[in-house]
């Protein structure tokens, strides 16, 4: 197979579908160029084969041949030599992996560029002044990407170069004054390296390819793939191209496009436009930029025929395209396109706005509404879910909403300072003139960014948007001194408190009230059309354990409730000292005493929470957590007892608290195990469904319980507790004073098991016996699965992990597929085979996850249940899931 | 299927094998009867499916029908009929599980008397005294037995008429007495229960079979088949049979004998014999018994007879029986026969001998060398592996030695205080004057039983023989009184140190110092045979930390070490210090420094260990526990310094402790996750290891090294860990100024690891990719797959588990098959699919329990690894499980 590739080249299949290899800029440049046939500047891609090859065992064999053969075709297609001391070609290196990683991966402009050949292109252009400024980018780009100088050391005589000759904004700087500038740059990089910069272009193009093969792994390119869940073995491609420039003259310029608008979806191209500019000084956000509406005054041919491509690329591709192009002395060069990313609110509307044809007669195209759901992450429901300020408020400052949603926070001027405030627990906005690659850290730290330069393609928003992390940006009026800003006079200083809307852009002081999010008309247009796809094939339940948590999950189109964790109905301040007593008690008698008076309390709790839920299922979990929780610290204890003493009822809470300690919780005296131990307490909490069962049926309502058994490892200890249950429903039907049999008589209770220990997903045949229902608590099934304590390993342990790829992916965010989800389908599997219709069900952080989802259906699952907030996000990703097609974000 | 069955049924197969349908007393009982015509009083037996029908829904239809077609047939063969005020039959009624339990279930004898029949016995017999003697116990068994009362009622009035008549011994007490005391026995019932005694010999017989159906659940049986790791499920069977009389005369008499002497294994009959007795009278050691040759000298021709029989048993069941005999009036009967129980060393000396032919001519007989390595056990082993005391001391006192084995510990004088002092940490010793059924939690929680009465068959003797405690009985010269003993003058009191000596019936005063054991000479043939099966299939290695652990495995016959923990080398007093400053250190220099000095010391230690096991494999697991363990408690530290304040240092540590401290350790930052958030630690160990094999090399040795890494979750993980041992092999092979270099080329090295989290398991073919062998760390899978952490559940729940029956067996004991055991099979398949030579071994606790071994060596297992002292144990059960058949102990 060959490593390197022209974009012309005859490929077998659309290159747009070959970005493992060709990575997704080599891709798309070679399917404008082969396929669509657009004004696309000759170049190659240097495979991610060769990448992967590369850091197996370095330089791989036979690439200096091939890059001497596609650099000496592509000279003669230019009819200009790489290095020519006459003619001579320049080429731009750029990375380009599978998926984009904005701003991780580095650029060297200009290459091929030396001593001899500055004066060929000075000669070949007429223009001394732009290929002195040519070079200087080369070398300072060249130094700072491959030969890893600092860029201060190039930067800092470059501005003493603008100081001294006057120069304002991104004018003239004399071409003399360039031409000394490359001396002195060139002597930094001999003083930083102790060698001569390299002048031999092969050694220029060999040494910039392998700067982008070891940016791979880099520590950012690392960080950001654990953030993103990209996978660390795929490797980025390279792609050498023939340099175009829109910083020759005022008949050139330099643009990035998207077909429609990226931030709200309206069907109207937007782009961001410099004159006399390489691409980037636009994405850096040095200068500010221009809208298409003001290069179409400049440019109305070339507006023209951009507009032209633009349509041409959303047939093609059938969706939102962005661009980056160039004009080259009143010639339009497309230098990039891809699927752009979009806000959530945008996304949503596109994809609605699409399946309706866009275009006229043979031109027209359209999606289907399966394609329309298809393209909505979970992300995008997020971020339309995200809240909002509840008023509008005076601004202090206005920029341009980068990333919607609303964000309150103390300001810091740094990313490390953003990281050392969100360790203490505070909310931080980072604050920054523009951002950078190496602020990635504090951005994501963070809970909303402030530009004061840059436009909605900065970095600072295309960054924050693809994380739905509010942003403002480009907020000219904020002057950043040091550890504060200004603005016309008020000053912000580090820890202040202030609100961004990155909706509107306003950047007022104070905290703003935030209140929730209004979704759009096309979130419940899609959310409908999922609701359609997944209705009668994988439920989406809520976990909720009040009856406001219920209320909100109903709204949020929750089905029933999948889990109703009882125990933090023991925790309210209110029952502790009951829940206590209970404990503490000297006898059955006064233990039954407490455990009366918690009934009466659950009956009215489960009551609420069985109203609101009116004729959908509410899976009760009998409780769980081992005792010491409800249990004062031992620690705390012990000190006060050998420094001020305690109470009696103190000491007697510190003799239970340590009686009921354990070395590892997690693995204790739990779930049933508890009920073994004191099985009056199980007996009580279904007695308390029951009533309030009864209860709420006697309204008219129709309750439907679930009774759920946690952390059972056998069939026998399963027969044990669903004993329990039944004998208190048998009680309670025999009983002759409940008023509302009739109520009783309506009632319909099933009786189930977590699944949440390795062992009952292995003997799950025998469990399903005495089982209704199945419910996989992953959160537990993982941590036993793997032996990690979450409370132990997620902080401290994960992210390394993560980043040095051991792990995939953190398995508390999405299901281990091979290990936890093994377990699942083998338990849903021999569930099924002892009992047809067992219903199957997920609780725990998994059901909310979109790619879990999408195993859980393949395991054969019947419904996920998540926090409230998530069901949203649930339905979509279940009928994205039943559809059976990757999203389109999914890695 | 019938639910009753007459001794002489013919059934279809042997009934000796039908021990789960009648029972083991049944079985025999109709083994005697229908094959080996043997002198058995007729009688039939309740089915274990009449019990278990019992017990999952009340008294089984159709059984009263049965039992009055049985009881018909009976009163027929025997030409008397139940309750008949004639010529009455009696019957006694008797529990017969499948497993010997023995005086865990009630005996009813003399059923169908009453005050017609009574008088009815006394005419037919001529025997008035001993009508009314039979009445008596009748009543006071069957008030006991089947309606609860206190067995002190009838006892006491018996003693007041035995006082009064003046009668000493058993001897005769007149036949007017008696008949009073059984009205007022009948009197005492009517008290006790409100009710008549039950008159209707239809109705005795149902309360006596009922009473057995129920004492299967009684406390004490569910706490010998925990105990004994008997299923709860089996139920028991109940054997009517007619009577006969050991007491009628001074030609009748009652005994109980063994083939062969159950304590040596001698081949000599050995049995107590008691003139004028009924059966339980020699079981409860209330009177001191007679051998056989004192039964040879009353009853020639009887005692010939019954060696005649002993010999016909021997034959028929190929080994040694023991039984239960009547005379009645100079006729002999056989009440029972079974295999019978025996020490260790006589097990062990009958089955070699028996490979020896028994007999002469066509009566010889033998048994192969496989069939005698089928009848060891694991407890047999263990208890000629069990201590003795060093030297012999002049006795306080001497009995019977009833059970092997050397006790030393504090006097105690009821099962309760022995619990108690138990459950404080002390060694206790229960003494008795007898032990009987209500005894046994205390005799399991003894370090020995010493009673003053009873002989080598007696309840205490039995009992403890069977658990391998030590045991003397019948120690004439004590005399209990109260909270204290005296022997002749010299005054033993509550919590006073005494020794015992099971083996020579020794009683000493104080504290003897033990040594080990010294296995006879058939210990080591057996294990000669064992390992000569096993040799090539499947290894028994040892766990050993240090050389001396590696020297005592070594001898006892460890192929290897399976499992070095080199965190005992840390834990060394003196290193302690050091590892803390390694934990502490302040920058990496520091804690270099710290990793240096422990290498050295670890250099030591692998060598030593190295050295001793030359030529063998020695595994050595990288460190596993969380660095807290090697630092001091937090909540004392913490005590202490809101106290009496802390120094520097300790601050320090309480810091350290602190930021290490986790919420559940076993899942928490151990193993090869501090190998990645501390590399340099893994790199030190492996290369003190290198270090180690390199010197003893020099020395001519050949040391053989694996390096385990342990709780890994994923192959990524794995394949760092590997390239870090691997590069310290690799720098160690390149290091120039190794002087033995010689050496280190004979090394071996392989790396793998250990599979003790369920994902290891599941994930076993990725693992594989990058393992040289795989070592199954069954007590985490174990903590793993239940969610049991053992520190938390093992001692407060898995009791009530048990007794329960909510596991069948303590999972931490014997590897759980369907559970834990799938994941071994699993991992071993996926793994050998993927590298076909994998080796496989276990260790941890299971790899030296013989039913463990068993799974083990069905899912295709190389070595298991044990604690040294349990190695011949493994060494045996390896070649069970390759011989394939049960163990004759198994459940």
């Amino acid at each position: 197979m060959p490593l390197v590739y022209s974009f012309d080249h005859a490929h077998r299949k659309p290159p747009k579908d070959m970005k493992d290899l060709l990575g997704g800029k080599g891709a798309n440049l070679a399917e404008m160029t082969s396929v669509l046939k657009l004004p696309v500047p000759h170049g190659f891609t240097v495979t991610t084969d060769a990448c992967r090859e590369y850091m197996r065992g370095g330089w791989p064999d036979g690439l200096d041949h091939e890059l001497a053969v596609h650099v000496g075709s592509l000279e003669q297609k230019m009819g200009a030599r790489l290095g020519d001391p006459n003619v001579p070609l320049l080429v731009s290196v750029r990375s380009g992996a599978k998926f984009s990683m904005p701003g991780m991966m580095d650029t060297v402009l200009n290459l091929g560029l030396n001593d001899r050949s500055v004066e060929g292109l000075a000669r070949s252009t007429g223009d001394e002044r732009f290929a002195y400024d040519s070079y200087r980018r080369f070398i300072s780009m060249y130094g700072r990407i491959v030969l890893g100088i600092d860029g201060e050391a190039f930067e800092h005589p470059y501005q003493e170069v603008r100081r001294r000759s006057g120069a304002a904004g991104d004018g003239p700087v004399p071409a003399s004054a360039l031409r000394l500038l490359c001396t002195d740059l060139l002597q930094v990089v001999r003083d930083r390296t102790g060698r001569d910069f390299p002048q031999d272009p092969v050694k220029q193009l060999r040494g910039a390819v392998e700067a982008v093969f070891r940016s791979w792994n880099g520590a950012r390119a690392i960080a950001y793939r654990v953030r993103e869940k990209i996978s660390h073995d795929l490797g980025t491609a390279v792609n050498v191209q023939a340099m175009v420039f829109g910083n020759r003259d005022d008949n050139s310029g330099t643009g990035v496009g998207f077909t429609r608008n990226a931030a709200t979806g309206e069907n109207v191209p937007y782009g961001d436009f410099l004159v006399n500019a390489q691409g980037e000084d636009v994405v850096a956000g040095i200068r500010n930029t221009e809208d298409l509406e003001h290069m179409k005054a400049r440019f109305p041919a070339i507006h023209a025929e951009l507009l032209g491509i633009f349509a041409r690329l959303e047939r093609h591709y059938r969706d939102m395209c962005d661009t980056e192009f160039t004009i080259d002395q009143g010639k339009l060069w497309m230098l990039q396109t891809r699927v752009g990313k979009r806000t959530g609110a945008a996304a949503l509307r596109m994809a609605v706005e699409m399946t309706e044809p866009t275009g006229t007669g043979k031109q027209s195209w359209k999606i289907s509404k399966r394609e329309a759901l298809l393209r909505i992450t979970a992300d995008h429901l997020d971020q339309v879910l995200h809240p909002q300020f509840a008023s509008s408020g005076e601004p202090l400052a206005r920029g341009l909403g980068a990333s919607p949603g609303a964000a309150v926070g103390r300001v810091y001027f740094s990313a490390d300072d953003v990281v050392a405030a969100a360790a203490r627990g505070e909310d931080a906005i980072l604050v920054r003139s523009e951002t950078s690659p190496d602020d990635v850290h504090g951005m994501m730290a963070s809970k909303g960014v402030l530009t004061s330069r840059g436009g909605l393609v900065s970095h600072a928003a295309v960054v924050a948007r693809g994380w739905g992390k509010p942003a403002v940006v480009g907020a000219d009026a904020v002057r950043i001194e040091g550890r504060q800003f200004s603005v016309n006079g008020t000053v912000v200083r580090e820890g202040d408190v202030i609100s961004l809307d990155g909706t509107t852009g306003d950047v007022l002081l104070g905290a703003m009230p935030l209140v929730s999010a209004d979704p759009p008309e096309a979130y419940h247009t899609i959310l409908r059309w999922a609701d359609k796809i997944r209705r009668g094939t994988l439920s989406v339940r809520a976990n909720a354990d009040t009856a406001e948590d219920a209320r909100k999950a109903r709204e949020l189109g929750a089905e029933g409730i999948g889990l109703c964790r009882t125990e933090h109905m023991f925790l309210a301040p209110e029952r502790l000292p009951v829940v206590r007593r209970m404990i503490l008690a000297a006898g059955p008698d006064e233990e039954q005493a407490a455990l009366d008076e918690l009934r009466a309390v659950q009956t009215e709790d489960f009551a609420a929470l069985l109203r609101e839920m009116d004729g959908l299922p509410v899976n009760v979990r009998l409780l769980d957590p081992p005792l010491h929780e409800f249990l004062p610290d031992v620690g705390e204890l012990e000190v006060r007892a050998a420094t001020t003493g305690l109470t009696a009822e103190e000491s007697r809470l510190l003799a239970a608290a340590t009686a009921w300690s354990e070395v590892n919780p997690m693995l204790g005296i739990r779930g049933v195990r508890l009920g073994v131990l004191k099985p009056g307490l199980y007996a009580m909490q279904v007695r308390a469904l029951l009533d309030a069962a009864d209860r709420v049926a006697a309204e008219g309502l129709e309750p439907i319980v679930e009774v759920m058994i946690p952390l059972t490892v056998s069939r026998d200890e399963l027969a044990l507790a669903r004993s329990w249950v039944e004998e208190e429903i048998a009680r309670h039907g025999r009983e002759p004073d409940t008023a509302t049999r009739s109520g009783l008589r309506r009632l319909r209770v099933s009786i189930g098991t977590m699944v949440e220990t390795p062992r009952a997903a292995l003997v799950a045949g025998e469990l399903a016996e005495v089982a209704d229902f199945f419910s996989f608590g992953t959160n537990d099934l993982t941590q036993m699965t793997f032996g990690f304590s979450r409370d132990d390993v997620e902080s401290r342990m994960m992210p390394a992990y993560l980043e040095a790829g051991l792990l995939p992916r953190n398995p508390f965010e999405t299901v281990d597929p091979d290990g936890v989800g093994e377990l699942v389908r083998m338990a849903a599997k021999r569930g099924r085979k002892a009992r047809k219709h067992l219903k199957l069900g997920v609780c725990g952080e998994h059901g909310g996850d979109p790619d879990s989802i999408r195993l859980f259906h393949d395991a054969g699952i019947d419904y996920v249940s998540c926090s409230p907030y998530r069901v949203p996000i649930a339905r979509l990703a279940a009928a994205q899931a039943i559809v059976g097609a990757d999203e389109p974000g999914s890695k």
